[in-house]
Formats: C-alpha cells, sequence, structure tokens
C-alpha cells in the first residue's frame, strides 16, 4: 500500500481529519488488544499461500458450479490456517460479537459453503447436546473432521415450527429414530452447506415416540459417507440453484426415506427419549430456541459491519468522484461537498456505530439471560426475546435500506459488481428473512407489548425495556424538547402511544364479535407500527446512553465526533418521524425547523472527517473487495483492470457474432 | 396450461373474483384491439422455433460469458421474427408505451443486449438527424443491418454532461471530424449492447471546430468492421464486467484514438457543421436533450409494467403458500389472508394501475409538446421537463421500494433466482439510476419550483402543473377533508408549505452571505423534499382523476374494484406522510385514525379480487419466468424441478470433494 500512489483527494481529506483514527479504530475493536487480535488474524490469512492474491478471473464471471469449487478450495485452506490458530489461541471469542474473523471476506468474496459449520452446527451441539454426546461431538466438528449444517426450514415450511412435515419416530426395538420426509413440502430447504459440503447435520423433525407426537426436536444425522462423499441409502440431498445472493453458500435441499439413526442421536441436554420409548420433558421449551435467539443477536452486529463495508466504499468514492460544476470556472467539485450526498452517506456510517454498540449491549443483556437460565432463572426470557426479535427485524430491514442507499450514492459504478456493494446488499437484505422474518418477529415483540401495556394502564411494575410504557399510560402527549434526552422521550411517547392505539384497535375489532386471533389478525397493521415504535425507543436510548458512554472514556479530539454520530442519528429518527412526534408530543413546526437546521449543521461539522471515520473502520482492501472503496482511491484504474480481466474481453470478437449476428445482418442486406 | 392441473386454492380464488378479469385485461392494454395485437405478437414470438421451450439450463447457472452468447442466440432469433411482423404491420408504435412487445422477456430473462439499438440509437437517428441522413441510416438501423447502441457516459463523468471529456475536433482539410479519449476517465463506459454487440453507435462528444468548443453534440459512428465484427483501427471496446442486475446487457466501454468520421455523420438535424468548419448554432439548445426526454417518460410505464410481474408472482405465491395456525385444530391459512400480507402487497398492486395511467398521462403531455416544438412552440418544455424529471425519479423509487416489498413477502423463496424477482429488481433498482440520477433530477423539477414560487407569491398566473402553489401561497393550512379530493389537496398544500420553507432556506442561507449555488447546496436537502412532494401532488391528482375515468366508462363489477384501487393509493400515502398533513393541513388525530380504519376496510375489499386482479394483467408465464408466479400454482413442483436442473445436481459428489474437502477431513484425525 505505501509504495502504490495515493489519490489527491484521499490525502487532502485525511490531512483535514481532527481525530487520531487510530483511537477510534480501538474503541470499535473493544480496545487495542482487539485491534492487534484482529490483525494478527488478518495477517495470518491474508499472507497465506493460495489466497493471498485476488482470483485470476473475478468469481462472478464463473458459472454457478465454478464459483462453488473456487469457494470450497479456499474455505478449505481459510479452515487450516483457522485450525493452526486454534491450537495456540482460545477461539471461543469466535461464537461472540467482534470483528475479529470478518477477514473470511477477504478470503470467499460471498459467503462460505461452511457458514452455518461454525454459525450454527457448533452452536447447536454447544447448547443442546448432554455431556456425552458433546464430548463425542464437539471434537469432531471443531477439528472439521466432519463438517454440518443445520436442517431445519423446509420446502414448505418456514416460520411456523410446529409445521415442520419431517418426522422422527422412535422404533424401541431397535432403538433408533426414523426419519422421514413425507412429501415433497417436508423436504429440507436452505441449509448453507448441506448441498454438497456438509455430511453432517443437525435436522429439526417432529418427534413421534409411542404413538404421540411431542413436537420439534433436534436430531445429529450423517447424510454422506466420510470416505466417498456419497448420500447415505434414503438420503437425497442436492443444491436448490442460483439466488439473489449467497451464490458460494452452497444452500442445499435434504429429504429422508425411513432414514434411521440411533437413538442417542437425539440432542438431549433439554428433552429425552428413553430406551423403552417414554419421553422426557424438557424444564423449560424456550430452551430449545436458543440457538435461534444466539443467531438472532449477533446479527444485529452483523450488519452493523456491512454497513462499515458499504460506508467506506461510498463515502470513499464520494471524495475521488467529482461532478458538475456549480460555479462557473471552478472546478468540478468532490461529490461529497453535495449537501444530498452528506444526507445519503452519513446517516449510514452514524447508523454502523449505533448498531454495534446497541448489538454490544443486546449481547450483554443476552450473556446476562443465559446465565441465569443456566442456574433455572426463566424470569427474563421473555423480554429478552422481544427485545431480540425486533432488534433483529428493524437492524436488518434499516440496515439494507442504508446499504441500498450507499450503492445508490456511488451511481452507476455501485451497480458494477466490482464494486462489491451488489454482494453486499445481497447478504444484508438476506437478514431482512432468515432467522425469523421481519413481519413474524415484530409481531412476536408485539405479544409481548400488548402484555406489557395492560400491566402498565394497571399500574404494575415493569420489566426494564418496557417501564417508559407506565410514564405514558396516563400522558397522552410528551412535553416537547428539543435535546437528545427529549427526543429519546418523545421516541418513548410514540412507542407508548402506538401501543395504546393498536391495543385499543385489536379491542375494537373483538368487541364487534371477531375471536381474539382475527382481531388480532385485522390489527396487525398497528400491531407492527406498535413494535417498530417501541424498537426506535430502545435504539435510541441505549444508543445515547452507549455512545455518551464512549465519549466520556475518549479524548477531546475524539469525543466531538462520537456525539455528531449519536445527535445526527436521534435527529434523522426526529426528522423521519415527525408526524409522530406531532401526534404523540408537543412539538412544533418550529421545533421541526429547528431540527432540520441542527441536522444541516451536523452534517456540516461531520463533512471534514468523513473519510477518517471510515478509515477507521479499519477494513483491509481485501476484505472491502471494492474498486470504488480502495485506500488509496484508484477508482477508475481499478475499475478497469477488473473489466479487463473478463473472459469475454480476451478475444476481440465473440463467436456469437459468427454464429448468429452476422446472419442477421446478412438477412438484412437482401 | 389446460391440462396442467392448477392448484386448488388459485381455482378458489379465481371463482370468488367480483368482475370480468378479460375487462381489466383490455383495459390495461387501451382497448379489445390492443389485447389483441399484444396477444399476436407474443404467440408469435413464443411459439417461435429455438425459445419455444425454456432453457435446459437456466442462465443463473451460467457463466457470464455463456450468458451473454446464449442471449445473443435468442435476441437474434426474436429480432427476425419482429422484422417478419413488422413487414405486415406498423410498429412505429414500439416506440410509445404499451405492453405490446414486453413479450422480449419471454426470450431474453434479463436485459437484452439489443435494448439500446431500438431503445437509444434508433430514437436518436429519428430525433437528431437531417432528412438525408435519416434515410441512410434508418433503414439499415430498422432491419438490423447495423446494430447500435447510444454511448454519452463516461468512465469519470455521468451527470454533467459537460463535463464529457471524448472531444470530435473538425478538420477541414479532410472535411472530417477527429474523435478522441484524452484520458481514461473519458473512456465511454455503461452503454449495452456495445461491448462485443454494435458495430455502430452514436458518440456524444465535445465539439471543437476552428479553436473552439461548442460543447457536446452527437456523432454516428462506425466501431467494428461489419465483415470481420473487429473493432476498427483507433477503436478501443470491450465489456464492463458483471453487475447487479443486466448480466446479459453487455454493457462496454469504449475509447477512441484520434479516430475519423466523416463531417456528415456529426447529427445535423439542429446544430450543424460547415465544410470549411463553420458552426451552425441550434435553434433551440433543449431539443437535443429530446432522446432522454423520451427515455424518460417511457419509464413511468416501465416500471409500472414491472410492478405487474413483481405483483403477480407475489399475489399467486401469497394465495398458495400456508402459514402458521392462528387458531387450535384448523389449517394453517393462505399468507394472503394476514393482513399484514395484504399492506405489503395490495399497495404494490394499485401502484402499478396508478404509474400505468399517470405514464400515459405524462406520454400524452409528451406529445403535445413535442408537435409544438415541431411548430416553433417552445413554452411547454420547461415544465414538461420539470414534470418528467420528478416522475421518472419517484415513480422508479417507488417502483424499486415496492418490488423489494414483493419479494421479501414472498419469505426466503423470493430470495431464489427462480423465482425472477431478484432479476426484476436488478431491472428495476437500475432505473433509479440511468438517464437521470434520482437526486440530480429532482433538484432539475426544484429549480423551477422555485422560480414557480417566486411567481406564485407575486400572484402571477401559473402553468397548469404548478396552478395549486398560487392556491396555496397565502394559506398556512389547507382546511382538511376525509375524501379523495381532500387528500390531494392536502399533498398540494404539502407541496406548496415544502416548496415555501425550502425557498426560505435558500434565501436564509443567502442571507448569511453565502453566494447562490452554496446557498442551493446547502438548501438541497429541504429542495429534494420540495419536488417530492410536488411530485407526490401530481401522481395523486392525475391518477386519480384518471382512475375515475377508466371507472366511468367501466362496467359496474369492475368499476368499484379500479376505485378501491385509486382510493387505497391515496389512503396508503396520506398515512405514511401524516406528519406532513398535520403540518400543512388541519387534519387530526381523529382523522387519521380513521383512515387507518379506511385503509383496513379497502384491504378486506380487495382481498377477494386479489387474484383476479393480477391475473387481469395477463402476463404469460414464459414471460413471468417464475418458479412463484406461475399461473398453475405449482410453486414447490416448480422450485424442485428448477433447482434439478443445477450442473451441480447432475452428480452426486462434486470434484471438490475429493480435492480439498476430504484432505481437510483427514488432517483432523491425525
Amino acid at each position: 500500500m505505501a509504495e502504490q500512489k495515493i489519490c489527491e483527494d484521499l490525502v487532502k481529506e485525511r490531512k483535514k481529519c481532527s481525530f487520531d483514527v487510530q483511537e477510534l479504530v480501538h474503541l470499535i475493536d473493544g480496545g487495542e488488544k482487539g485491534t492487534k487480535e484482529r490483525r494478527e488474524v488478518e495477517n495470518l490469512v491474508l499472507s497465506a499461500e493460495g489466497f493471498n492474491n485476488k482470483d485470476e478471473v473475478p468469481e462472478e464471471y464463473l458459472s454457478h458450479k465454478e464459483r462453488y469449487e473456487n469457494a470450497i478450495r479456499k474455505a478449505c485452506i481459510l479452515y487450516e490456517i483457522l485450525k493452526k490458530y486454534a491450537e495456540k489461541h482460545d477461539t471461543m471469542d469466535a461464537f461472540k460479537p467482534s470483528n475479529k474473523y470478518r477477514v473470511t471476506f477477504g478470503v470467499v468474496k460471498d459467503i462460505s459453503p461452511f457458514m452455518l459449520h461454525m454459525g450454527m452446527f457448533v452452536p447447536t451441539i454447544l447448547n443442546q447436546s448432554d455431556p456425552d454426546q458433546m464430548s463425542e461431538w464437539l471434537p469432531k466438528a471443531m477439528s472439521m473432521g466432519i463438517i454440518g449444517t443445520y436442517a431445519q426450514t423446509e420446502l414448505g415450511h418456514g416460520t411456523f415450527l410446529r409445521g415442520l412435515e419431517t418426522t422422527a419416530t422412535y422404533d424401541p426395538s431397535t432403538e433408533e429414530f426414523v426419519i422421514h420426509s413425507p412429501s415433497l413440502t417436508a423436504y429440507k430447504w436452505w441449509p448453507g452447506g448441506l448441498a454438497h459440503t456438509a455430511n453432517h447435520c443437525i435436522v429439526v423433525a417432529q418427534l413421534y415416540t409411542k404413538g404421540e407426537c411431542y413436537g420439534v426436536h433436534p436430531f445429529f444425522v450423517q447424510i454422506r459417507d466420510t470416505e466417498t462423499h456419497m448420500p447415505l441409502p434414503g438420503v437425497k440431498v442436492g443444491e436448490i440453484g442460483p439466488k439473489m445472493g449467497f451464490q458460494t453458500a452452497n444452500n442445499g435441499f435434504l429429504g429422508f426415506e425411513h432414514f434411521r439413526i440411533p437413538r442417542r442421536n437425539m440432542l438431549m441436554k433439554n428433552a429425552q427419549v428413553l430406551k423403552d420409548g417414554t419421553y422426557i420433558k424438557s424444564k423449560n421449551e424456550k430452551l430449545t430456541y436458543g440457538t435461534m435467539v444466539f443467531v438472532r443477536v449477533l446479527i444485529v452486529t452483523d450488519v452493523a459491519y456491512e454497513l462499515a463495508r458499504a460506508g467506506t466504499i461510498a463515502v470513499r468514492y464520494s471524495a475521488v468522484r467529482h461532478q458538475s460544476q456549480p460555479k462557473p470556472g471552478e472546478p468540478e467539485p468532490q461529490i461529497l461537498d453535495y449537501v444530498t450526498q452528506q444526507h445519503k452517506l452519513f446517516i449510514g456510517v452514524a447508523t454502523s456505530h449505533i448498531f454495534r454498540v446497541t448489538g454490544y449491549w443486546l449481547w450483554d443483556s443476552y450473556s446476562k439471560v443465559i446465565k441465569d437460565v443456566g442456574k433455572g432463572n426463566m424470569d427474563q426470557l421473555p423480554e429478552l426475546h422481544a427485545i431480540a426479535c425486533c432488534l433483529k427485524a428493524v437492524c436488518s430491514r434499516d440496515a439494507a435500506a442504508r446499504i441500498e442507499e450507499f450503492r445508490l450514492a456511488c451511481g452507476g459504478h455501485g451497480y458494477m459488481a466490482s464494486s462489491n456493494l451488489p454482494i453486499i446488499n445481497g447478504i444484508v437484505t438476506a437478514t431482512i428473512t432468515y432467522e425469523g422474518e421481519y413481519t413474524v418477529l415484530m409481531l412476536q415483540t408485539a405479544r409481548f407489548l400488548v402484555k406489557a401495556w395492560k400491566q402498565a394502564t394497571m399500574g404494575n411494575a415493569m420489566t426494564p425495556t418496557v417501564s417508559y410504557l407506565v410514564k405514558f399510560s396516563q400522558n397522552d402527549r410528551v412535553a416537547w424538547e428539543n435535546t437528545p434526552s427529549g427526543i429519546i422521550s418523545g421516541f418513548e411517547a410514540i412507542a407508548a402511544g402506538k401501543t395504546k392505539a393498536a391495543y385499543e384497535s385489536l379491542h375494537n375489532y373483538e368487541k364487534t364479535g371477531m375471536d381474539y386471533e382475527d382481531a388480532w389478525n385485522n390489527a396487525s397493521v398497528q400491531l407492527v407500527n406498535a413494535s417498530e415504535a417501541h424498537c426506535r425507543a430502545i435504539i435510541t436510548s441505549v444508543s445515547w446512553q452507549e455512545m455518551v458512554r464512549h465519549a466520556t472514556n475518549s479524548s477531546p479530539s475524539l469525543a466531538p465526533v462520537l456525539l455528531q454520530m449519536a445527535e445526527l442519528y436521534l435527529i434523522y429518527w426526529a426528522l423521519e418521524k415527525r408526524g409522530d412526534l406531532l401526534m404523540y408530543s408537543t412539538i412544533t413546526r418550529d421545533d421541526i425547523a429547528k431540527l432540520q437546521v441542527r441536522y444541516e449543521e451536523l452534517l456540516a461539522l461531520l463533512r471534514p472527517n468523513a473519510v477518517g471515520i471510515v478509515d477507521a473502520f479499519d477494513i483491509r482492501d481485501e476484505i472491502l473487495n471494492s474498486t470504488l472503496g480502495a485506500y488509496d482511491g484508484r477508482v477508475y484504474e481499478r475499475l478497469m483492470e477488473e473489466a479487463l480481466k473478463s473472459p469475454l474481453n480476451a478475444e476481440p470478437v465473440n463467436q456469437s457474432f459468427h454464429k448468429y449476428l452476422k446472419p442477421l445482418m446478412m438477412k438484412a442486406k437482401l
């Protein structure tokens, strides 16, 4: 990098930066040690033989099959390196939010076919197997002696777990479960790595024993021979085809024809089936949802990272790109100087910070609750579930919108695969659907809110995340105050107001004679609105508190930058939701005009530090994978260099000219 | 289709439909004759040899190069059929909005490499060449004797036309222009078909003659030999690589090294260069922007059609898909019965109708203005330009958002390439950027609005689309009325209020001592907001008027359905913009609650006709290209059938197992 000439525009931008970029780098990594360790892993991986250089032909030019083969090749090298690293380091930190292992994007640009191995197969073993099972399966899985995935969703069934069709019927005569797919819609569909990569998987199936169905349970199932990789008899497995993104994830389908597994392959930390077929119930059924909650919590910090990647690309490109000539005779300004461009970019960059600190807060809550659960205390599970649901839903959706905005902010070039924004878009937009679809999760939170509202109106004590409902249950409009805490109160008032409106709508529908579930359905648009408002109240209050805390612990040059981003986030959303504020607070048109002025001031304050702020995400070029976002800003050179790698450009005339075009033109001349 | 069993759910839905689907089909086609002609073209094309069946291996599995070759093969067959059709029919209707030729999507699923031939090359010849040029070039172009494209955008220059670097310098000694690309950023970049398909193109370049630069002008340039297809000496041409969509559009780059063309290859309908190099100015410089305005106008009806495709897919899938069990013991309901799902779908379907009728209205305005311009009357050009800018911008952006919502409404399966939603998404999201980037166009409209506001405050007479500004220039808040015309007045009041706010912000910045362009930049977020509000006022008023007109001419069974969609559209946006209504009208919380109730009523009213309404888009399965949206509703069967076409599924074990996976696993056992 040092030898490569850096674009003048970026050199100037970096000189302007008013804070120490490394200080912000450390803050994002959770301390200097975090940065050091992350960089160590990145160096280790990116200097390894086999992928220390880009692919000669970028993967977007390859066929679907070639892309998979290339991804497997690279994913295997990656895992060998990480295995070696694991021999000398504690790598259990891979199961908590941090940027330490994001370097995988420097190896497989899109999603790795091994993603669900460490992402869900191993965590499920960790969370749901009993000690004997764990000691048998975990070492093999951790060392890649077996390769696994997690098969739950079916072709005809996703959201509604109880609707899964795959059965696991216990046969006491052989002490085996018989796994079976009774129909086409029962086929497992979607699991990453399932198609041609995994030889084992966790299969979620309806457990039948002694003629009774006990609902869905997880089973540890071998699906391919470990020597030949051939699907075992009774197993039908294959890939589901190309998608909007996740092209190298190797998503697969899986069907069983009366396929037998030993009794002890049921994961037995919670529920059990004894040799004679007796079913022993789990102490708490919610325990089995552990893996899903875990993944939802991680999604919040995952999308924060993708926002950092896309933001780095869009901001650096905007510093290099020049356009138009508002003033005759002057040179074309950097597009970063257009306020409309700042409006598109800075909220996205700020959102990355907001989601990261909110995600860490959520992780801490999750860890505490899981610890308590271990001690037998389940009290806080419903609240954790409610907050994880709406945070996963809202953060994934907001992130996708912001990333599309970053992409659009790069104009036509943002549409180029080589910008990497399309792949990032494909990765993030998927998070809106997987591990709990947006609307479904929002309605989960709404169930909690409706119960909480009832408690609040009765004046009962509330759990922390909904305690604000009490404050606003009597008060129609909160007194507006043009400060961060005033804005947060405004969001709480909106959430309370919308919860109340949804609650009343629900009961009005009930009064017409509908039963509860029909009334719920009819009120559901408003129930989702209430959940969203609740979630925004949580995000604004948690993130403001966390950003202020970070600012307090930062140098005088960094602190104001952190506060500017946090305030920008609050004011952006206050302006977005001004209609709600007008309904549930005493805000006036004049107050709104003042917020608009302050918003424009904040854009101007952030402008000189924009490149410094994205530099502090400290994402190496190999992990960004972007012609537009590289550290040196050689945008146009890189765009052309990548285009010239096209196999179509290897020959001046494509064969299709002689076969098709020329005959067509000839006929015109007749 | 008749023999194929149709999914029971869809049979039931179709029985429920309360109107005659064919009547709505005709309405959409602009009459029975329109339907007949469209179906004729569809039958002709889809029964042709060469692509009457789907590709054996769907194109998403192919490499980038193979996809191009396959697209060229099919595009050539298509053009031969259309040429034969043109021999017996007047095909100039291809240059106005209709669905007659949408069948191209039944041939090339994504964008055809010939798109810009008929889309911009031919229209530019039509609009900008003089009679001699036209008679020389047009027949060749229409018969595909030459294949062309339109090369304007450069690697470093898009929006800012004056910033283009490519030069065309007149040399009177040989009576030639010398076309030259002075730098990497001067390379043409993006034109569809330019890479390996076109042998001619319109090149937009800075005209230099007698040492003076006269700005950008279009030139007719041959770039490849028609016999060998080799790039001509002095021409560097190739493809720019994969993108988010448009994978088969064959977008290219093009550079010139002192490349000579005859003087008469400058398009000379407007400006001219004489033999001695004398420059003759165009009578009106705006005339040269004709092709761009033309394309912008068409984009509105194009995105309406894509909304129809995506809506058909999402609504049919939602009728077939069942999920959850709100009531114990009852079967899982169709997801179309969930009100949250109706909320996602019906606004998108309604928007297709709204944009179609608005687009036709815009086309009529365009045609009138162009006719007047032909007579030398340019008065209405600025207004047409202003309205075309914001309509293109807002409709493309709204359509992309609605299509993403349709896609998300299909859950995980909407992410499958075989749903066709990712390709439709790629096509529509591109319209936000090409032919005038969103923000840039919005600011164009804002320039017009600011001028109009000044006129309005002086009480001057206004042109039709901004006449409402006068009404609201004195009035702070419009009296709210809970009716369609009340909502439209509300939107006009919002537009006036935001125009006023932006205007004042602009002048407040000026008062601080900034020059006009800096003040403009600082106020630009608000200026864009004003443009958006203006555009929504136009859309709501035009579309309501048009839908009422259609309803008046429809049968008593169809009329209410049209009005329901039109009203749904108004109320949806009134609720979306309730914050603005609270600011600029006397609407109360109570009014808003009533709108919400009416909105939920309209969803319920539209529900039984949902499948009938999308059936009336009359889009054949071959043009939908969707596993989820086919007429027969065999969703799961089709998903599996398409997956089984994957070359990866042709062998049970991929070679990468032996090469990479097995060695990795073996090392774990050591």
